[in-house]
């Protein structure tokens, strides 16, 4: 059972981020609430019926890799990629010209909740094609965005993203497959682990992205370049041509999101695979940080959408389950009137719907950078939610599922339950992507000291104008709720200052960043959370909403307060008095 | 690879704790800190090479059922507990008139985290025996112990507890397992759920222990009793008779620990099985009660058990793993050097030194207490550091073994690297021998709110006080250390306080139970921790002692106060704002 959050997607962009605005700033004025209900709430139905059925037993069955190198996902997930092609759902992001319906992330983030949501292993393909379709719209030439993208966007094609090798992980600098140019295309030959979806049976063709080396190209991370090698060569006309020369060697076993299959690709056994180039030699990096954004936002989605399933499993357990006679509650009450119980499912819903605001703060950053320079400020503020998204959003999703899988007790740990489930398919999510640490190392790094402290300031000083504003409402949940996050932007400046002051010691940053990052992930949670508070106070009254989502929307935001919120000042002081303690430690200590 | 921790446990149980005082008041004058050498590296050796081997390949395999109701463990398992039992290991904790060696438990404990970290799914099956024979130690006719005791303490049977039933898990007050009085036994029927090791191929013999209900027995927990039902009927002499009317029905899928069998038993299809009477009818309870103690404190020590050995492979992997090029290091240098990965290395290092001495303190406290009165002060303090022990590790463990997952990147995802094992497994210690909110009840309601905070007050006056010697030190690490322990003491008696006022509406109490237990974990790891450095400080100039040691000591422990410790003013916190922002929640809003 799943059911997609719409009423708290109604809620946080109409009044949270504030949909017409956002729409009239971005040209997108046809796009209204009523527009954006009707589409959350087909999608909606998708994914509760027909993709969230297949998680489980897609669990279960896993993906399966046969002696002719092909690739099997489980029964069901071929039928339901047709499904999502049909409904006109792969083509929400692209643009118009390649047959896309170019609606604005606001829009898109939550559908793709619903299908992360649903479906985490299913739902990665569509993810890895969309990040293709926006590298290609952005980098390639016309002739190969005319060939290459339509088919993704149709849904009868999908995309890949081949980075890794054994030995260039996070480090892309240590690439070493190669291509070598050879008339219109290149031959492209090596060896890429991890390559979610790089086989399977749900396409037509696929299509890989692939970093590689030309002959000449320089050493290190300058000379990487970055090419189009489909698994079948399309003709001219998109009609598909002979296959390519690469191959699925293996499928991993893994932890979790076992349905997708994660392969290593062998490219150029036979002679080298034919490979496009996108855009210049030596561009490889430039090109993926282009479309990292997107990425990293789409990732740290996946850690909200898993959350919110994990939690509507444990909720509806704790209705049925009955064990002990909860206090104050006659025998035979369910074990939701246990208090431990309720702190647990309150704490959770708690940071979901922090986490739901702030992803939705983020898509509509993405959505006013757009098109902006790279120094606007709108480009600025974007940059900066990024990695704490990215950051926060799949730490968190680790306590959530673990947390979910706690209510269930011992039944908790039986796989045929399906809470387990979540709790492992969750924990590839602060890996890849780029790992925690390297989304700290941006933040602090790039984001924080680059600048001095100048972006996260004038986050800090947005916050405390709000916050100023709020801690005058009549309503004292509102002005409580203001209070707190006030106490804890200030402890916030204070962790900031105390790593600027370090600039000159980078190791002392590099310490500090993790927790930076997750101290920042609360911060902005709790900013989410008192606006979030002040819009159900002033809605209470309004006749047009249901008065009780706007009780539990403010009581829910006083427990982000007081249980997630406190962090913050615990993480500055750990910040503050912890990294030199750390530096200290000689690795022949450990 | 598992490498015994031996010379941190020679440092906890001789310096931290303080052997041979603790020998003197316990009756062990024979144990000397060279004995206890001796055991620990005798058994380190067989953890290392005999059973920790086991433990990647068990999971792979995991334990099967066959058609004839018989379970088969993985390869190696039967002969690894024949060396166990061969090492004389199984007899350790018993009396000597058993045939047992009746060492004290400071020395057991050590013992037994080496094979729950070599492999918990293997040593399970000791730890549950071990519950057993303490339970017949206790409660059992002397004719009844002479018969079932030696087999197990020779490692020719083994034990289990059978509680669970489908609808009676944590509130054993809906058991419907019956038993009817038959001359010299009962015949028992029903069936009983997650039954560890319930069947298995280790050993000639299972013991199982039983709770049932007599036919005229009272409603709910006071009419439970506890019978030995063994598989085999064993003759007077000892010799195994006829197979009992006891069956495994089947096997659990789980997420971790899938080595060791956790049966579904079904007991009387034919008739009735034959059980013997522990103890009075409607004692059961009370017999649990008296081996409780013991097992939370053995599965707390799992906790430890598997965050060290999952900090072990991390550690291994970050030494020989290169990925970029570490701040101010060389190119090739391992990702040890990354500033990010020291840090997370280190602070699971502190914690699990933390653990591991209040592991040994708790052990310690029962030996003290072992043979006292109820109220013995003595006993007190056992019964009060046991629930903080049991949920605070194995909460713990969670994040200690996922932070090692994310050490390895991508590669702790995949099965084969083996760091998702320990992920895995962990995952159930939290919730078997009672979930981490049944500790919290305990802790809040029977050791603090019952004596109106007395037993809490009294450890924190004498960490109080020791904190004050500390303060006074030389060593500014030493003094420094004390005082970030005073004042989390403070923060700890201000969440006591709000805790005792609302003794009158349970509801309050009981929603802060788990954070308070997470609280005085932190306070009590940093007591020790404190401590810890204190007598490095003294050792550092000791000739007997090595120096690099002493130092790793002391900087680990500034570590623990500054990375752990300040989460116990951030509960203190929650504690004192959150309580009535859950209560506030209607489960309707969940």
């Amino acid at each position: 059972m799943y059911e997609a959050p719409i009423d708290d997607y109604k809620f946080v962009i109409d009044h949270v981020i504030g949909l017409d605005q956002l729409m009239a700033n971005t040209g997108h004025n046809d796009i209204s609430i009523d527009l954006v209900e009707a589409v959350l709430s087909e999608a909606g139905k998708l994914a509760a019926d027909v993709i969230a059925p297949l998680n489980h037993s897609g669990d279960q069955a896993g993906a399966t890799r046969h002696d002719d190198s092909s690739v099997t996902t489980p029964n069901g997930f071929a039928n339901a990629y047709a499904a999502l092609a049909e409904g006109g759902w792969t083509s929400m992001e692209a643009r118009e010209e390649f047959g896309g319906q170019n609606l604005p992330m606001v829009v898109t983030t939550a559908v793709n909740e619903f299908w992360q949501a649903a479906n985490m292993a299913f739902a990665l393909c569509h993810l890895l094609t969309q990040g293709q379709i926006y590298a290609l719209q952005k980098s390639a030439s016309p002739e190969h965005q005319k060939l290459f993208i339509p088919p993704m966007v149709e849904g009868r094609w999908t995309g890949t993203m081949n980075l890794t090798e054994p030995q260039a992980g996070t480090d892309l600098a240590g690439i070493k497959t190669k291509a070598v140019r050879n008339g219109d295309h290149y031959l492209i030959s090596g060896q890429k682990i991890y390559i979610t979806y790089g086989e399977h049976d749900m396409a037509e063709n696929i299509v890989h992205l692939v970093l590689a080396r030309t002959e000449d190209a320089p050493a290190g991370i300058k000379g990487i370049s970055v090419f189009i090698v489909p698994k079948f060569i399309p003709n001219k006309d998109g009609s598909l041509g002979p296959a390519n020369d690469v191959r699925c060697l293996s499928i991993e076993k893994k932890l979790g999101i076992k349905a997708s299959p994660t392969a290593v690709m062998q490219y150029g056994e036979n002679g080298g695979a034919v490979g496009y180039l996108v855009g210049a030699e030596n561009q490889g990096l430039d090109i993926m940080f282009g479309m990292m954004n997107h990425a990293r936002l789409a990732v740290g989605l996946q850690g909200l959408s898993i959350s919110d399933r994990a939690y509507q499993k444990a909720r509806a357990y704790s209705f049925d389950r009955v064990q002990g006679t909860p206090l104050e509650k006659d025998s035979g009450a369910p074990i939701v009137h246990h208090p431990d119980v309720l702190r647990s499912l309150t704490i959770m819903k708690a940071e979901i719907e922090a986490m739901r605001a702030l992803m939705i703060l983020g898509a509509a950053g993405m959505d006013l950078a757009h098109g902006c320079d790279a120094d606007d400020p709108r480009n600025t503020r974007a940059n900066l939610l990024i990695p704490i998204i990215k950051g926060w959003m799949t730490e968190r999703a680790l306590d959530v599922t673990s947390q979910a899988v706690q209510i269930h007790g011992g039944m908790g740990f039986i796989e045929e339950t399906g809470a387990a489930q979540y709790f492992r398919d969750a924990r590839i999510l602060p890996i890849y992507e780029g790992t925690t640490a390297i989304q700290a190392n941006d933040l602090v790094f790039r984001k924080t000291l680059r600048d001095g402290g100048a972006a996260v300031g004038e986050l800090f000083d947005e916050i405390d104008a709000e916050m100023q504003q709020l801690a005058a409402h009549t309503d004292e949940t509102v002005a409580a709720n203001a209070g707190h996050v006030a106490r804890a932007v200030q402890a916030a400046r204070d962790a900031t200052a105390h790593i600027l002051a370090a600039a000159n010691e980078p190791r002392r940053p590099a310490v500090n960043g993790v927790n930076y990052l997750m101290l920042l992930g609360r911060l902005c949670g709790g900013w989410m959370m008192a606006r979030a508070s002040y819009k159900a106070a002033q809605l209470q009254s309004d006749a047009s909403c249901d008065p009780s989502f706007m009780q539990a929307k403010l009581a829910i935001a006083r427990v982000f307060m007081t249980h997630h919120l406190p962090q913050v000042q615990a993480l500055a002081d750990v910040i503050m008095t912890g990294d030199d303690a750390v530096l200290a430690m000689d690795p022949d200590w450990l």
